[in-house]
């Protein structure tokens, strides 16, 4: 993730936490007393963000704090000491939660992405994210789910294809939608369409379609669509996956398995902040 | 919430997910072709944000959208329909994601917010949120706690005085600190003080403290504190609150039972929109 | 106040007085000419933002700018030197103004303040600020009320509850008023109620309203009130408050008195900048 | 005032003192329940900014407000109606404070200014105002100054050209620091150059000058200065301008009279705002 | 193109045109005097941005004025009306010179396009940009090129995979670059390398890179390619492509030319604005 | 141009052209492999903005990047060296772009400029440019027309007076128009007014218009003009100013020529980096 990018948004958490100032720590502390901090862990978990995001939330806050975590993908086990940080006790407790609050989601959703790549990793499967992102933390987001193994789907609708029924509707068939959608789209992204039944999956390989999503469709029907698209397009399954049934899901053939669950609903990792005087 | 603060957030989720237009959709629908939409609940949970928040992302995108939704607080089924939007389809796919994105996870919250109050509302004490809220979306997820029938902690550090052990260190007191903290805020404000044992309590009731946080203390221990305190002072208990042990830290007596899982922890609820034609 | 945010506000004022440049002084002064500025006091007054404020100003021009300024609270004289700036010559020229007009405001604040101050200085009250402020400098301005001895009043509309006359009116009673606004706020925040007579008073007294304001009242119905409220609620003298009758208002026993003029009618004090060659 | 300027000054004024909503109101009254407000003078003033800036303020905050208020420069006896407002009672308590800060700080200043002015009015002078404006309010209180008869100074170091004793000292003299600045500038701005005595305006003369500032000159200097130049450049008279001295200074003969006091020391003026049933 | 998006960049064009206001029209013109304006080609050129781009910012400046433009990609003649205005004058005169700035430099690029675009009509090629835009101008003057007649080549870094000699290098091979590559872009978007010989166009068949940029290969050399690719991969063209010799290296066989003087060397239309009273 | 503008302005360009970051580069090179690069000469030119503006893109996109580069002004031959800069190889990539994209702009610019400016050298007349630029690079582009030797006429709507036409329509004379805007306009900006004919060019005279603009007048027509005027006034010619005829019109004796062009249709100069390892 680009860093201008990242200390923009951070910047805006931090107004949101700390709005004119901490009423509390201001009137106790000196700006220049200084302490050092760490973040640990308090359960096990996929690290996501130690090394890259929390530094950045508190250098955004002070650029006098030196601050390093672990590498993103380390799994960590309770206890274990994630996070340093050395500034301004000011700022470091300033700065805290909105540290935690963001790498504990990440941390999450790594861990979670990491359960579901775990058990389709010894097939040619990748899993994807979606578009259901906490509004305002989607490139976050879907950096965890890459720290966890997984890969990523579109960003947003301006820089992924994928034409869905209301789209083929208004065109009156998925040829003359995807004619639409190419005349004025760049040559350097692939087509992708949402298909509900066989038919549309062979219309699809009619026009060239690069990528067919497989909408809520039954497992023998995927078996079939493998069959019948046999390698010209990728085939993305998508609706419905758990971890109970992504193995079966992966056994059909499909390239890309698409799991909403992976930023919706991570529950967050559990971390906290100790201080020690400098 | 102000409807201008909320605005403000709404353009910048909306920017995020849009970013400099739909590559798909633009291209198939004409800028004046007009259509319906619906949410649907495929879950039954608490309502939140559909009545206030989802419309107002659908107006920001379009103020020509005509957009209404159920009230806060509504609990609803399975197929019930929980907003209806007219207006240019193209807008109406814009908005979508983030709306339901947003109220996908303010029902979440209000619901578990709802099953925490649920539990204790026979009993004089109130279930309150904390900073442990999504970056960016404090304000929004807040709202969500008071629709589900709890209520909220300070707003940020700048509104509300929580004193914590760096800060008694720091000070050789809690008088100390409550003192130096006092001399620089508002008077409106009460002063909250986190003890670790029944002396702290004692000391907090000795110079006037107003809140008085209980922190991971075991039930024998707030038995004590309830009693000691008397009614003098607001008593919050924390750490650790859960659906299995907030009945029986409510009957301890304490006033105020804050539970960070309120926000950080609450699933999303499941609810997708479907568009006829206006 | 926190850093980051002084930072912002004050980026804001740069850019407004110096727009897309300084068309006088950047053809004739190099990028990298250094000088030495000095602040001189040109009245007596007590300092305020001259350690803090002005030095961020001139370090947001140019971080390269090395300042510092007498501590908040000094009483100066005239010709004392308030502050040294030393750095590029352009960057001094341009932050001057800004730098100035900010800390003559200030300073002017935090001397009448301290008049007001002085007047009641062996009475148990506190002189506070209200939202009269200069739309844009209110947290600069409240700071200026601190310096100069006084308390802050609620700093929005967000974070302090102030019942009304329409308030009470539109819900029938005190009670209900009070007890619609605690249904839904912080139990951080105490509950203020503005008082046109001693009925009502009472009233507040019969539901717990922490802090009764005295809105207006005569110096007779003060000393009632004062008799009836008895210590069990923070009484606030409020409207109409001089250097004339701040005394007689303190006598009759009340524990605060708001004072708008500190704000909205604090003469600037007299600072000019000097410049030698560095 | 550009409109659009206009706004966007004001919606961060607006959120300044709403941040998050106001949570007294909000529980109180509904969105949709209407009202009217009326603006009252508690004194007699010249009033500026009730028919465009205040409206602006309520339009702001809620678009269906309807707003109208008393002309620019219309003299106003005590409890004359300033200004109405009907519209959501929510939004119009919302928007009351920081249309009432600003407009009480507008009428100081075109008050103050018509005073100056007044006692100039038979003689061939204008009286102007500084940069020695309010931070964030420069726009605003240059056009009260317009609203009670003065004129404006430059806007910002990037509009208008002033040079002083510091630049004619780094260019070794006039002439030649007027060169350098003339061969940078637009064509479409006079040059102005700060005197402190008669033999420097000799050389403004020299090198065509456009307008000569009289620096803090005494009486008989600048006497001497009006017949040296005599009318080939506009004389700016500077310093020490107050109700006392304008006229004696005016008499001289001088073209423009600028002063100070006219944005930094003009007392606010007294307005309240009083709400009806709609 | 998204209007919110549009807008948000429309708005800060207007603030550098206009700051505080029109000092000259202000003075003279009352805010509700309403005028009609035209624009009038004064050249012979392709329409683009007249029915889009230009109201919106007609519509930023005041939502009351009512304008309409001919439609995109229409031919248009010395003398036509390319669009009408109605509304307050003041805001249309405002808003005149940011519309024609950037309408004429939207045909001059609609129109440049439109050139190279004829020249390869019959062959089956797609002229494509670059990012060689004006910064701040991407999305418009891409959309420009689309309304010419031409396609678009990646948006920004962030979405568009485009492999370089410096990315080769540092990876040893194209192989192990596109592998890295891969490992973290979303699948939606082709792998785009550049080759600067046979060898290296080789090695990315091999690895079933998507598309292929020849760059500044000579015609004899873009033959080879095309049979050695075969159509197994998009052969796009770059470098020093101009109107003389768009033709023979469309008839190479290649898919994409890809011209950067469209977007950084197209000559600005010719068009002014008439007014006349409504 | 004041650093902090500058810096303001940059920010945007490049969020425009890295927006999340460069899914190319990132997973390829770490962020601490240091590079040198290179900008490079591919045509003959005046440089501009290459130690100003270049070097502030690189330092706003990293700030431990080291750049300097070579004075505004000089003329440069093909395969020149223009700039070096030396830091992180992903932030050389990822502000380069926007830095070419600029400078070659600007040189473009200043290149133009200097050939008008070369024609008319000989002769007491200034070359000045318009509202004509790219909106968004105002600013920029004026700063290249010094660099070429050209001069500003007004930055915007707001610091510059120009009555046309519809002005004195309006007001029914330009002696009555004059006299509005000078009752508004700050006294240091001069009056000009547009002129169509030798009989307003003496009313101008009549009411003392410091600059006098012959709009699309003939030769004959501006000879008549500087006769009649007679140093009186500035005055400028505008209108279809082109290389081939700004001589015979700076023969006329006019002092001032606007020229469009020099903004609106400055051919981009040829200039790429080269990349080095450190």
């Amino acid at each position: 993730m680009d860093h201008r990018y990242l200390e923009n948004i951070v910047g805006r958490f931090l107004a949101e936490d700390i709005g004119q100032g901490d009423i509390t720590s201001e009137p106790i502390f000196a700006p220049d007393r200084r302490n050092k901090a760490f973040f640990v862990a308090k359960d096990e978990f996929i690290a996501a963000g130690l090394a890259t995001i929390a530094p950045t939330v508190f250098k955004c806050q002070n650029e006098n704090i030196v601050c390093a975590g672990i590498a993103d993908g380390t799994v960590v086990k309770k206890g274990d000491t994630l996070l340093t940080a050395e500034g301004p006790i000011l700022d470091l407790l300033k700065a805290e939660r909105v540290a935690l609050n963001l790498v504990q989601r990440l941390c999450g959703i790594a861990t979670l992405t990491g359960k579901f790549v775990q058990i389709v990793k010894d097939l040619p499967v990748a899993v994807v994210d979606t578009r259901k992102t906490t509004p305002g933390l989607r490139a976050l987001e879907k950096y965890a789910v890459r720290v966890g193994g997984g890969h990523n789907h579109r960003m947003s609708l301006a820089d992924g294809i994928l034409i869905k029924d209301n789209h083929i509707a208004a065109c009156g068939s998925i040829m003359l939608a995807v004619e639409k959608v190419r005349g004025q789209a760049p040559h350097t992204l692939k087509v992708e369409v949402e298909c509900e039944n066989l038919k549309q999956v062979g219309e699809c390989l009619d026009c060239g379609v690069e990528i067919i999503m497989l909408d809520n469709m039954a497992i023998a029907e995927m078996i079939e669509a493998v069959k019948l698209v046999n390698g010209k397009a990728i085939l993305e399954a998508s609706g419905g996956v758990g971890l109970g049934n992504i193995r079966v899901i992966a056994e059909t053939g499909v390239n890309i398995i698409s799991v909403g669950a992976l930023t919706h609903s991570a529950p967050a990792c559990d971390i906290s902040m100790r201080l020690i005087s400098a």
